[in-house]
């Protein structure tokens, strides 16, 4: 979160948002966003989605997740929200998406699966 | 890379090494290296495997990847190796490998769907 | 479509609508349809929503597609709803989903990339 | 299975092999396997892999897969290997390949997670 500079902007029960402000340590070749700031991003926000809907003496890690990349990442700031689609006992599956600054514009969607974990972390 | 630290360790056709250390900004609460960084660096290693199959005129953009988080990222040193699977005229599917500073364990396996676009970029 | 005994319900542009009725042959150990059934069915879906926004020149082939099983597909009838979220000259990608009967269950998410090809189709 | 008309071939500790001939009722547009019998295939060639590390009591469920298509599926017969990668007491992953009859190119990889559950099924 901190090398991202991103920012926790609101936290509802099954939703969160998380955006980044642009930073020229975050961008590929053209300018834009980094695939990888994107992914990073949406899957915290995912993460933190998942967090709070469990009980509070739980983590969460994720197990894997799928993201898809709809426009070039050209915006001054990233706007993440992720969402919980099913909460189970063990997993939660969540999908996100990255808006670019005017949150009109959908530039990336994933979906991911997330594991609540014992807050002292067991794997998987 | 510059953010990541990261280090281009060795370039084959058809096959790219990424190496990069700890560093405490990419790590998650636990003292792991974050998943975004580690999905970041091994989506990089397949971008410029891609790219070592493409004409030189050619630039790579990630379409879509999928990534599975197979063990805990405690390494001193994360080992990303991209590999092209399938090349095609448009689309290179690429797998990728994420391994500890041992090469001996895998942290993640990602697949990644790259795109060839000309040189000064327009977008799929 | 003939094996699934699947129908297609409604063609919009950019959304498709396809039900399959329950049969025997479609089911795995615990008489709930089969993943596998699930899976066909909404690829099918997307592929038709793709298409319905493609030039009546091309067809649509696969490239990938990732499937989330939410619930147990225990239904008389699945409704499958497939629809683009990004539609380019080259590739288009869709997400899909899977309802039971009723239609308020989502039993099933898909994201997929489809490739628009000429008539007589060459590989990607 | 059975609708498939598929034949388990080989199931050692940890990697099982399915087959399928090639049938009308199975194929697309142009004569090739259908995308859905491919995934259909090779996803209970990795659910089987999968059961095959676990205790006697366990049964098996897909979370998700994510399939990538590389090549047309032209071919008199599918074989589909699962492999495991990364067993858990909870998950597993595994990853796929679909070759065709010759066995010397790949058709399809998948990479899953798999659920044990206990054999009386609840849902994750």
């Amino acid at each position: 979160m901190r090398t991202l500079g991103a920012v926790l902007e609101s936290v509802e029960s099954g939703t969160v948002t998380i955006t980044c402000g642009f930073d020229e340590g975050l961008t590929q070749q053209h300018g834009l966003f980094h695939g990888g700031v994107v992914a990073s991003l949406v899957d915290v926000a995912c993460g933190y989605a998942a967090l709070s809907v469990m009980p509070a003496d739980r983590e969460v890690l994720t197990v894997e997740f799928t993201i898809h990349f709809l426009k070039p990442a050209k915006t001054e700031r990233l706007i993440a929200v992720g969402q919980v689609v099913q909460a189970g006992r063990t997993l939660t599956v969540c999908e996100g998406s990255v808006f670019d600054a005017t949150r009109t514009r959908v530039l990336a969607r994933m979906t991911t699966t997330m594991m609540a974990v014992a807050a002292t972390p067991a794997w998987h």
